[in-house]
């Protein structure tokens, strides 16, 4: 059956709200469409310094803008999302540290992608629910146990996490990223008869459903799906 | 009647494609919601330095993006868009002229959006499906032609696009559209209920929809109402 079904990537960081919207509509869908999701944390800084683009967090209408629109997404989208406080302070602190701990969670497992689904979940939520730091050992420590990983888990994957290898990982996901046109996060890549179909940002489902011969049920397909 | 539609104003530049999108969704569908829609053309450079953001045009992925997800959302909406073979060329030349030809436009009628709508789709169509000129008054004469307008209405307004009523307007729209958290185009404005939920770009009719009470039902609205 995995042979037929469409490879679908979604690359990301978690200091990206749009990317939070865009990983939970399509940690609902792959139940629903017959697609691969591969979850591919990635480093936003880098795709940002590589592709030349400024961060929108620098243009004042675009981050009000961005308060307006995720305020409305949060709610249409039921991803209880709210900006930290301190936004610019929690933005400047960056997501490196994340990244690579996210990277070495990907690394680690052996069954599919149901650990760093729940772990990437858990570090969206202390920044972007509960305004909580996202930089620190012990704050991924605490995401980690959250999601259902030990205690020697955790630290195994901290230890990790600082190793090369993991580092080189993020940096190849990141330019993996930026050839597939990537100025931003999200970046959703489907592979479809052989060709890469990719998509920026968390309002094109509609679109990407169209071009995976899949059909867009709106933001809840569970409940859709339960109608039909 | 028309007290209890909801006022939908589009401020647009015919040197964005996503407007044209956004602009071609919303005319077909002023007749399948209860809106009222205002079209508000403005000038997207004033708009690009008044916000103090970056034009699209200058990251190369953003711009490779933009002809790939173009290309896509051209055929799905049915708008025959195509990007112009020097398109560095023509976005260079700019757009002044022709909003300020549009802004007349809008001045002089006095039966609702009709001309200024037909108008701005044959401007559209010259750069973004003809690859044609939008900066000489030649241009704008065989525009204005094509759209319905006489020899001597043409002249009318390509004299009153020179005066100094006119560069006020396009400045006043512009700047009210910057007010209204502006930092590129399309930028949609919905008057619900007395608040102003401001929606940028073309990938938002689902959830706009959601906002005024309506019901999102695909590009092509018509047949989807044939269908019921």
């Amino acid at each position: 059956m995995s042979s037929s079904r469409k490879v679908v990537e979604l690359f990301y960081d978690v200091v990206s709200p749009y990317s939070w919207l865009g990983f939970e509509i399509l940690c609902r869908y792959k139940t629903v469409w017959n697609i691969e999701l591969q979850l591919r944390p990635a480093f936003l800084g880098g795709v940002i310094k590589e592709s030349g683009n400024s961060s929108a967090a620098l243009v004042p209408n675009k981050l009000l803008y961005a308060r307006s629109d995720l305020k409305r997404l949060s709610q249409y989208f039921s991803v209880l999302l709210c900006f930290p406080e301190n936004f610019h302070n929690a933005y400047a602190k960056g997501s490196l540290s994340a990244m690579r701990f996210l990277t070495a969670v990907s690394e680690k497992q052996n069954s599919g992608d149901v650990m760093i689904e729940r772990v990437s979940r858990e570090i969206w939520k202390r920044m972007w629910s509960a305004d909580q730091d996202i930089t620190l050992p012990a704050s991924f420590s605490e995401a980690g146990l959250k999601a259902g990983l030990s205690a020697t888990e955790v630290e195994e994957l901290l230890q990790l996490s600082k190793c090369q290898l993991v580092k080189d990982r993020l940096k190849l996901t990141t330019e993996e990223a930026v050839k597939h046109m990537a100025f931003g996060f999200p970046l959703i890549v489907c592979h479809v008869d052989g060709k890469a179909e990719t998509f920026f940002g968390s309002d094109r489902f509609e679109v990407m459903a169209h071009c995976i011969g899949e059909k867009w049920l709106g933001p809840q397909p569970d409940e859709q799906t339960a109608k039909i």
